[in-house]
């Protein structure tokens, strides 16, 4: 271990169980008078979760209103009408139900709330006060319940862009299995993705530090120990045990992230979700086996191996053949024009979760991996 | 994984590394304006900790007092004296350096100098506020610095008893592996051995949880790491690669019991050091592996078996091993008549933390464990 000194925090309360909304209900209640429930079209009335809120919420004599208008991959536009309709409301906390994306807004309309801003200063603004904050994830990848930051859709800059606060950490995560029942294959695939690569990337970032690590690899461990289950057919990926487990491994992905951030598989993976519309979950996996192994090559020159930690956690003899399993899971590459990867290389390199790699990679490194990965 | 509910929770900001209290002082600033300092009577002056600490205060222009009168297993009149000094010295907020002892102290000082009860009052008032703790551990053992619970030598009881509420939880600690590097060779074992007992002990919870797991198992693995080390002379043990890595192991320990609080081998340990003065963790020490043996015969009825897992953390093949290393590491054991141990079983099968454990031990499976370690 270097000397250099670490931070490690994790404010969220993590409820976890079937039906735990209701049953710890009572924590609900020290977070305000009128709740905003921030989530999407859908999901939140199919998988039972908006039920669940509303019973919860009418049994503590709480307010509610609801904005359900959060698309994926949320637009500045869509955070400032949910921050309005709090504001107008007299909201006095915000509640999100659904994957990334509406935890995302909500946690950016939280802020908003409480210090408007004009539109086009989101990404330059300093956020020292939210609302209060709780989130019920209903897909198992993002780790947003824990996290402290919101990624938005910048179109200024062509790419999403974290808003970032310890006031964004929500103060209550609601981990229920349930909620996830329904997923179809793909996304439960592309978000277990997704949570794997924040442990990986976890461990390969400077401020990784024993805590974190040891939540990154029991994060890995457990999605590995899924991936039988989601290369097979239902019911197996949709038993209750795999949600389960796939849900805290995700949180425990995002524990990991709030303390260490992402690195440069993020940053290239939003390339691939800006201008080719490819979920978050799925850019990151198809980016995750060759970045690993450009990492390994450059790490045989220096003190600290970490390839052999992962491969270890993942239970997988070697790089090539965890290449492999994420092939099978993620089916037929999309493939792009060398001259669309060399752009994207050249705008990923500038990302500022670049430095955060302990072995950075340079911009011909990135753009060898994006022609290996869809060349 | 069983699907009643879990709440995990650490709400503790954790700063590790060399010189971390002088690099990181300005968090010091959010906690008030004069500390109370508390500690026992030479270590902290030894170790370096004072003195980085002062340089802290005054370089953030944050007055302090000082109470250096805490001794092993703190006395009620102890933390009375340390919340009137802090009372009369106007302190809005307390800091701990040492180990179990000091911390325990401080906070139990910490709520007493916001909400005073009477002496014989203290085991049974309920303490909702308390002032601001920061700790800075100087022994790898206790976890203190990330608990809720402050255990307090209890005459009335003839035991030693917790304090809890969370506003014990200390809001800040300081890991500085230096300041145990002149630890003698049996303070570490015993440290690093109550280390270890929180993270077995938490794993064998009825409120274990997969991120309480995740934790522990590390803990486990990272301490079993030092067991050739502890094993050996110096300068092996004191090394700072297992300074460092004791240190983080039993922080680690500490975020276990925190969430999933200690069973019956703390329950036998403290009949122990209240009767016997033997230090706090080697007392765990001579009761935990008899005790795993017990619950190993119990669980192979049950439909989780946690003995495997522990074992696995541990790198050992089976508990005898396990076993005769705790008894090359502790030395001879002390030896006690058996009505003694009568006594000690029954006093402890009525303690709290006995319902806590996953598979509950009678009184005579306690004084089983007893004679076997003990007799």
């Amino acid at each position: 271990m270097k000397s250099h000194n670490y931070v490690f925090h994790l404010p969220t309360k993590v409820v976890m169980g079937d039906n735990c909304i209701v049953e710890h209900r009572s924590l609900l209640k020290e977070l305000g008078h009128k709740a905003l429930i921030v989530t999407g079209k859908n999901s939140a009335q199919v998988n039972g979760s908006y039920r669940d809120l509303v019973k919860a919420l009418e049994a503590n004599g709480q307010a509610y209103c609801l904005y359900d208008q959060v698309m994926s991959n949320p637009t500045v536009a869509c955070v400032f009408e949910a921050a309005a309709l709090a504001r107008q409301e007299h909201c006095d906390w915000v509640i999100a139900i659904g994957g990334g994306s509406p935890m995302d807004a909500a946690k950016a309309a939280a802020a908003l709330a409480v210090q408007p801003v004009p539109q086009a200063a989101l990404f330059s603004s300093v956020f020292s006060q939210a609302l209060p904050i709780a989130a019920v994830p209903t897909t198992a990848g993002t780790g947003a319940e824990v996290t402290s930051n919101a990624v938005i859709t910048n179109d200024a800059a062509q790419t999403k862009t974290s808003v970032a606060s310890p006031a964004l950490v929500p103060r209550l995560a609601f981990l229920d299995a349930r909620y996830m029942q329904g997923l179809p294959r793909h996304i439960t695939i592309h978000t277990a993705i997704d949570a794997l690569s924040h442990a990986i990337e976890g461990m390969l970032s400077v401020r990784a530090s024993p805590f974190s690590d040891a939540l990154a690899k029991t994060s890995i461990e457990a999605i590995a120990d899924c991936f039988d289950a989601l290369e097979g057919e239902v019911p197996d990926w949709n038993r209750t045990q795999i949600r389960q487990k796939l849900l805290w491994a995700s949180t425990l992905g995002g524990m990991v992230i709030a303390n260490t951030g992402t690195i440069a598989v993020h940053a290239m993976g939003y390339m691939l979700t800006y201008f080719k519309h490819i979920d978050h979950g799925r850019a990151n996996g198809l980016l995750l086996g060759r970045y690993l192994q450009m990492v390994q090559v450059k790490e045989r020159n220096e003190e600290r191996h970490r390839i052999p930690e992962i491969l270890s956690a993942l239970h997988i003899p070697n790089l090539e053949s965890f290449t492999e399993i994420l092939d099978r899971l993620l089916g037929t590459r999309e493939q792009f024009d060398i001259p669309e990867l060399e752009d994207y290389a050249d705008r990923a390199s500038k990302a500022k979760n670049i430095a955060n790699a302990l072995i950075p990679p340079s911009r011909d490194e990135l753009l060898e991996v994006f022609k290996q990965s869809l060349g």
